[in-house]
């Protein structure tokens, strides 16, 4: 393997394919790209000759995920899974998501170069849904994939009132078959995803990539406090029972539960004022909290905390507090197996092994329920992601695609 | 006079007609009575029948103001105009504005009642707009008797685009001429504004009625932090530039500024999270800021001190602070003489002086322009206002219709 030669003109090619991606969305002036529309289908499609030029025989399931299939060689039973999504959230950046599919397609090219087959067939799955944009709930793609899609989503509607089970059908796909398109191969070898950081480490250590150990557990939470609404000019201070005054005490407990953790990140993200005059005293503040961190124990540990200090906070100002568990999703721990061949194909290229815990959630989540997985982030710059500004540069997208190449041959040495 | 006579009958009417006005509304399951509408006009009309049966000649000006002239005996030169407004907030009350308008024509009731003259005329108006919904711009009934009115003002529009012109204009007024409704008469002898108190002072002291001594100043502010947005499980803590929770910091400063400080009032009423999302980590945040004391220096102090709050926080965390003053408005004092005439009217009757300053503003901030002014303020239940559940009692309506005839005689002495 050169690093230096077919590792840059493939870099190159992803910069160039993750361009004309980009360009493909329901919105003129920004990339938008939800799940089930005609501009997800056009990037199947064109995934889907990239697939084949690279060797691949195409299918496309009935949730519009694209698969690509390098066969392996005779002696092969077990395939190993890359992928990564290709719909966005709006107004996007052109790499979270498609750079782990075009970095799949890249590494399968070499080796369809050299007419070279693995003890192992390798799958590259571009997934029709992760962001959850369009009926808010992420993953649909690879769900469908491992098996764990609920037929109850297809009720969902999307803010145009169209069910799932319709968005589906009209983007071709035939909602009572999606159980039929879990996956049923001879045996997952493997589960790997190359991904942007979506975070600052990497570049503030400059570091062209990283293996992930953990995707972080995530706790969304809805807290409402509510007091009496009053006129601002006429209640005195004393008498009020202020709700915005006891939710900026609450954004502020769950920073500093936050950085007082090392790993723990708290999040208030949404915060809703009523009514939301200038010349009223709040009656009542609604807000979101998002808790994560890779060890699920520090996690629950720290929501509690921040639970008995929201009801402090309130119990104090003579507010009622109201606390609600949205979801609560466990650290999800990538294999050591996997990573450890990760990591030894990072330090083959002469680079220093830097271990990751991934705030996001990424379709590795879910097929952790199929196979062993394996995550790699590259650095973006500025840590900056859901954002046009969105970037990675050639140099380290040749570093992941000699990565994800070395790691198929390490694999080929495993299983052989 | 006779306080358990007259008194009581005049007040059940009192309420018995704020219940009729509270039922002509723009909505049909609420109150709500903005200016220039078809509901306002209908309470005008309903309010010139009651004016004309105290013995009042009616007009109506241009800006849909209604006035009632009880005319004075041979020797009056001037007028006492006594008054308030008509049009409400949304989903209002039935007391804010009404009551000050109907407390005046039972007092003029029971001159007529006797056939009694004064040596003074006494006109009663209810204005067509303080709350200043349809518009933006507060007083503006007031402003056209005040001579106060700014024809630019014409130019606004409403939600639905309608310029304030062609509003006055549907309403049957003549725009152009709004100049020549200012006020001028052969001298104003002062206004007297009757109005529930909006605070939960008289109520928590056990007192019917109280007398304002300072229409308190008002600044009306704007905040903006700017840090920026970033994924909430990717970016940690000491990396981030979150506007919530400085933003957070802001609005608990506010609160320990105007706790420190005697009579002043601090309210953050609205704030706006962008981008808004549970996952995304707040990149900038709007907000509102009223601040508001009887004595400007001390106004002006607690905001000069807020701005350096506001941008010392955001120093310490890398967010960019905007301050931008809306509006500015100084204290208007009442008039020692009419308000010792109050207070010695409420001290007849036996009950104890309470001057308060009056946090929220109103029709005698711009009548102070054209005359001495002086307000009553009515206890309400629980300092409940701009609500459904908004309520006075008959007795305590007794009370102010007893000293606002009261006032009456006393000035008939004063000025005879």
């Amino acid at each position: 393997m050169t690093r230096a030669g077919a590792g840059h003109g493939s870099a190159l090619l992803v910069l160039e394919r993750s361009a004309l991606l980009g360009g493909i969305s329901e919105e003129p002036d920004r990339l938008t790209r939800r799940f089930a529309t005609e501009a997800l289908a056009h990037a199947g499609e064109v995934v889907a000759v990239w697939l084949r030029e690279a060797g691949m025989s195409v299918r496309r399931d009935n949730a519009g995920n694209v698969v690509g299939r390098y066969d392996a060689d005779r002696t092969g039973r077990r395939t190993l899974i890359v992928g990564s999504h290709l719909d966005s959230v709006r107004d996007a950046g052109r790499f979270d998501g498609p750079l782990g599919v075009l970095v799949g397609i890249a590494a399968v090219e070499r080796l369809h170069a050299r007419g070279q087959r693995l003890p192992f067939a390798v799958e590259v799955i571009g997934f029709a849904d992760e962001e959850g944009v369009r009926f808010g709930t992420a993953y649909l793609g690879s769900k469908v994939v491992a098996g764990r899609f609920d037929m109850d989503y297809l009720r969902l509607t999307d803010e145009d009132g169209v069910t799932m089970a319709d968005a589906i059908r009209e983007a071709g796909g035939i909602p009572e078959s999606l159980a039929a398109d879990a996956w049923s191969g001879s045996g997952a070898l493997g589960y790997c995803e190359v991904h942007i950081e979506q975070g600052p480490l990497l570049e503030a250590e400059g570091l062209p990539v990283g293996v992930v150990s953990t995707i972080a557990g995530q706790s969304r939470l809805r807290v409402t406090l509510s007091g009496e609404a009053g006129h601002a000019g006429t209640v005195p201070m004393e008498l009020r029972r202020d709700a915005l005054t006891g939710a900026a005490e609450l954004v502020l407990a769950a920073e500093s539960t936050a950085r007082d953790e090392p790993g723990l990140v708290a999040t208030v993200g949404e915060l809703a004022v009523s009514p939301g005059a200038g010349n009223v005293v709040p009656g009542r503040v609604t807000l979101s909290l998002d808790v994560r961190h890779g060890d699920d124990t520090v996690r629950e540990r720290a929501c509690a905390r921040l639970r008995e200090q929201a009801e402090a906070i309130a119990a104090g100002r003579g507010l009622e507090s109201e606390w609600r568990a949205l979801q609560e999703t466990p650290a999800v721990p990538t294999s050591l197996e996997l990573s450890g061949l990760l990591e030894r194909a990072v330090e083959e290229l002469g680079l220093p092994v830097r271990r990751l815990t991934s705030g996001a959630g990424h379709d590795a989540v879910i097929m952790a329920d199929l196979a062993p997985i394996a995550m790699l982030f590259v650095r973006c710059a500025g840590g900056i992601s859901h954002n046009p500004a969105e970037s990675v540069t050639e140099d380290d997208v040749a570093v992941a695609i000699d990565v994800l190449s070395r790691i198929l041959e390490l694999l080929a040495e495993v299983e052989s």
